[in-house]
């Protein structure tokens, strides 16, 4: 039906590079009538949800968060609550970390990390190798950070030879922190937070170390303890497969000795006053979603039902199989080498002569398939395939076997059936008995 | 992992005639827990649920259905159902039938049927192909009507020559009705009704003509008033996309009449009860599910929304490609003609060195995929694929994908892929653009 | 804004003895549209639903309703249905009892106890008194029983002199079962069991005793073991506080022992497919709601946690409050004696001047409240209060809060506040602490 | 029970001015097992939510927001939005103003509002006359602004003669913001804010008008365009009813001018990115949740079909009845003056022998009743009736009978049922029938 997309692909590059979000169909905005708004994108069958975040969430907690509001100054919320704290350090994989469920998105869980540990004008070294690393940077430079930027080509993990250069000349300490992305979901690549760590210890370096786990805490192996992280973070619409709401924040008490003196003004991400009504039992300074909360405590406990190792092997078989799906189509990866390919999102390089982004529009207008755009610099060259949170195999091999059929429409030589038949032929010998069905 | 299957076959199929239906893995019973029980099944992701009903619940439904009870006896019920039963005719395309909304499952619409309409020691023509119209039959002489059984193969449609002889033998007119099911569940046989209009019209038979449209109905071209149907019926977990509870019957205004003169004992089933309750403008003789009627209106208005000559063309797609897949695979359609598949559901006859019914337990077991079981005579011959109702391409696709590793589990030698490469070269020439997204 | 009201009260009660429903604002139904439907009674803040059911669903039960459909054949819902019924003898007080879980209403429950049990022809003693069991009564006679009506005056409970005069009579057996409502919906009238098996018992009467406990079955004292009752009945939608859908029928063993020879034709309410069914451990011969199993065991799991003893004490109190604030009104309860006061629903007379629907009406109309109508013979005489369910203290006062200013809008003399200080004095004294709170 | 309470009041007071909230029953924190968790506050039938906030949540909020996520960047939710922010202007009553729907709190809504308008050190003039204005004060103090505080007694309105002194005293418009609580939540004071209006255009004063309309907008008349207001704001679980999450602010076109030269550091609460994705058509910078938005366009058509001025008279009639409760219980309002009446809550004085905590943990404890605290200065003094939100006149009168049981349970020497027939005899003239009902 489209042969070569005829779609203003220059347009899309010619976005700004701060904001490379963009809608695919802008085109398509209409004054819809109230009742028509609601049923605007209804298509018979279940959406194929496989944008990297938000992610399909488990009827268990859309259960659990069927419910009204309460007073959260009752004595259930707090017990709740104090509950949810110890929980959820265990995805962090921590102990000694204090953990924060700040109503917020991940960009304010950024500001949180950052207003509660820096003070302005700190030096800080931060990485950019895709859309989300670079807003990051953005943000710390707004908040009136000196930011040493090291620079990768998209597709590419974060320099971390350049880390060790400046780590080691920089013998006064000057630098305050080293801020970096676990798993750039603009290009799918996951950085090496354990190199990280040793590279720090090599040169005895007191920086703090700052991680965005957005799009790889609950998915991907992750380590705060053992690979000395002081703050992580992540949003509860990704591996954790909540509504978009919490911003979970992770302190160890080196970042928390740290709150006490950066002078970052804040309030409403403020972690004191968290620790004050943590000491009196309250837990809250100001009103949390309930429905949020008890929405948590129902995806962690399938999380730990599952096994968060198991749930992070899920993921590796799932990025496997797409993987290998994309090497049967003929197609690459936007991440350059192996090593930093990502268990949660996988970012395909398409032809020069297809836009990227009428394989997104294509998906969803024909197949009722959501995948993710191409972002800024790839925009218009990657489409993207989130293989993360509430997920299975047969889901999975349903997208691949969708993105084959797109592929074709837009003029692609794929050959059906090809890249199911890789992915299938791996997951068949991969795909382990349901412990609870045995 | 499998191999050839070691499951005690010879004992599946010595189950009783009747009682044809058995759970997959009886021997898991066990003395769980409270808590235990809600997570028994918990697996990541999302169940694929390929069993011929019931089948997965739009969204939409779900949440009209989630809400609290109501005074059924306010001017509300009564309003919303009078609407109900206005668009619950469109789907059996009749103007001219009386649709009843029974708080019962297909089963209780049988019951309806056949009491409403015959008395006690009426001779019937009825038709076994499969376990659901066998058991039909079963019900019919339970209920005491004098039952003429045209039995064929399992696999093939009814007989409709015997029928014409009956019938043309019949000139004291002692049939007082046919009974025949639209689509046989068991076996993915779809009747011919119009040969069946034709026949009874050829002889000018005044047989009623009564049909249990339970998995077409939605699905299958059905036209009550072309056809002449006296009385048709489905269950709401069927292709309405409901949950069951919904016995929903509609009746000719020749059955009507009948129903003023039959003489066999109902209460609960009784439609006068109902006729009187409509004339009040109350309309219902007991309490109604008030969430299942929110739910039937959400569901009727999807359907209306896509297009109910939409909603069959889909499952003529599905069916289609679900056809292809098994030809891929090498396996045979238990359906021995082409002008008796099923769009809604598909029985697949394995190799006889195959349990079917390991099909189904590995399914469930390792890949979260529910499909049907094989039952009585074809019990560990067939599984069965579900494709009906909610339901779009690319889930179809996730369980042929699924069905494919299924079946190299247990020993079947297909090629992965084969069975999804074939349905997406249809799917990819044939699936619409969808209308609210173009 | 009322005064004395003009609606056609002859026009009610000239209403048919047995379908003694109706609408109360029959001139309001509209041909409205689609959407107009759905908010068709919107009003804000919550309904006050004190119809005798349905009644509110709690919350928990609400969330464990709302899921999607699953295969009733995969070991998960056996495994659910056997907890089910062992939990569900509990509110019986059986443990020699066989529960069956009927999709149907209460009206088909009545249904299943009847055919199972008795054969055409058969003679039972039955009593009429209120619309229920007149109800109940019509359905004996259409099923072909052989009825020996004992009626009361409504307001009154059964008669059980003329029962043991009966019994008395009858030493030739011919009675083969005693049919009586534990609790009459419409009077608000409780009969006392234990005197029922008394006289039986004195008389060494082999009858079966057959009990509607459709509104007083986990809300009042019942002890189907102990009072040797053989069938026992409820509805979901009653004090077990789900939607409407199931039928919860408990037979004794006498009882299971009479359906091996009883003569009624019964299909779908057969106990004898289940019976076929629970011994092959898949428990269903057709399909289930999933939906309402879980909801069901959300249901009581919940009575199980207040302590059915503790459920039973609470209705007792919300009973004792209500008519309380009904003498504080100067107002007579329809049920002539204290031994038969029901503590789940109260009718309560109006003064002859005061059509009682036009109470029910206004309690809608202007104060989203749902009270019950008066039916058949006290149609216009009584409007009632339903306590029962899912239901506590401030909620009723609530209620009895509207009831007031509904007296007054129709013209009645009430003092405001009298009820509720009547029923609060009652109340202070008596509501315990909340367990789970202390 | 209880008679004179002997809990610790004078630990409750020794609170932090600052933090003044904390939990009620702190000594009842256990270490509870998972599944207890849930079930920690269950109590038979519906808890009677009566705090300022969170408060309920309509069946048709709940209903929308039982959603899977969707892709945001898809067309659907950019044209939600787009309705959305239309829409949302209504409630301001303002045509000129541009919203903004933060993923956060009413605190974060503040930080928005300040940060945009204003520079670090800039003068303001700020109230506090309770809890929650102190609240604000404290985030303006530690975002680094100039703050001119004008602290009135709690219980009275903020003093705006001092407003006017300042004003007047400014010629050099040092000033450059007033900002000011519209409803103080800790005392049930409502300010005049058609006076501050007043008083900035009587000296003819370029100071922004910034007002915290938390707990007023959406029950309280609120004018933005028409008193002059350049950033308002409220937060989703108060008169909303929706859960916790959105932080809703709007703009007046001269605060968007501000903003373009305001030098506060700010990302997330950065109006500057939402305006430029506002122009991309995209809406949003980051991840909303999709959920609220839905709920948000659910609650606000049935605002909107109540009718916004309707929705604010049954604010206006519900404070009333509060009030005549109050007067008819011989108790007082912390709010000295009828012109400070809150409608949205009342906070009740006790005598100085009651501890006010122990009247809202009593509520709790024994009538599932959720009463709000006394905060800080006014910590054990007084307690709070919300009556705000989806909330009606026999929701109001249960609370009512509650408290009153509650009083007597304290040692309070009321007379039951004075207080609901007080309210009730007010309430019976006054409630309007429903429209949708007649």
């Amino acid at each position: 039906m489209v042969g070569h997309p005829s779609s203003p692909k220059h347009l899309i590059n010619s976005n700004s590079l701060i904001f490379g979000f963009f809608i695919f169909i802008s085109s398509t905005h209409k004054n819809i009538s109230r009742q028509a708004d609601m049923d605007y994108t209804y298509a018979p069958g279940r959406n194929h949800l496989f944008v990297p975040g938000p992610v399909n969430i488990p009827e268990q907690v859309l259960r659990a968060m069927n419910r009204n509001n309460e007073d959260y100054r009752s004595p259930a919320v707090p017990a709740l609550t104090k509950t949810l704290l110890e929980d959820v350090k265990k995805i962090f994989k921590t102990t000694s970390g204090t953990p924060f469920l700040f109503p917020t998105t991940g960009t304010g869980a950024w500001e949180s990390a950052l207003t509660n540990t820096l003070s302005p004008g700190d030096r800080i070294v931060s990485f950019i190798i895709g859309q989300f690393s670079l807003l990051w940077v953005d943000q710390q430079k707004r908040l009136g950070f000196n930011v040493d930027v090291v620079e990768s080509e998209w597709g590419r993990g974060a320099d971390l030879d350049a880390l060790a250069s400046k780590l080691a000349a920089d013998t006064a300490h000057t630098i305050k922190a080293v801020c970096i992305v676990h798993n750039e979901t603009a290009t799918g690549v996951t950085n090496n937070l354990a190199t990280v760590r040793k590279i720090l210890d090599e040169y005895q370096h007191p920086a703090l170390f700052l991680v965005d786990g957005v799009s790889s805490i609950c998915a991907l192996d992750f380590r705060m303890d053992e690979w000395g992280v002081d703050v992580a973070l992540t949003g509860s619409q990704k591996a954790l497969s909540l509504p978009t709401g919490l911003g979970i924040v992770c302190a160890s008490p080196k970042a928390i000795e740290a709150s006490q003196t950066a002078k970052s003004l804040r309030v409403f991400f403020d972690w004191k006053d968290y620790l004050k009504f943590y000491k009196l039992g309250t837990y809250w300074p100001y009103t949390p979603s309930i429905q949020l909360l008890y929405g948590l405590k129902a995806a962690l406990d399938l999380i730990f039902e599952e096994g968060l190792d198991n749930v992070i092997a899920r993921h590796t078989r799932l990025g496997t199989a797409t993987r290998l799906a994309i090497e049967a189509w003929g197609l690459k990866n936007c991440t350059q080498k192996e090593e930093w390919f990502s268990d949660t999102v996988t970012a395909v390089l398409v032809p020069p002569y297809i836009d990227s982004s009428e394989i997104v529009r294509r998906g969803w207008k024909r197949y009722n398939l959501s995948l993710g755009l191409g972002l800024n610099k790839v925009a218009g060259k990657v489409f993207r395939i989130g293989h993360l949170g509430h997920l299975n195999d047969l889901q999975l091999l349903g997208c691949l076997a969708g993105v084959e059929m797109v592929l074709k429409d837009v003029g692609y030589p794929v050959k059906l059936g090809s890249g199911v038949a890789a992915a299938s032929a791996y997951l068949q010998n991969n795909i382990p008995m349901i412990p609870s069905r045995i």
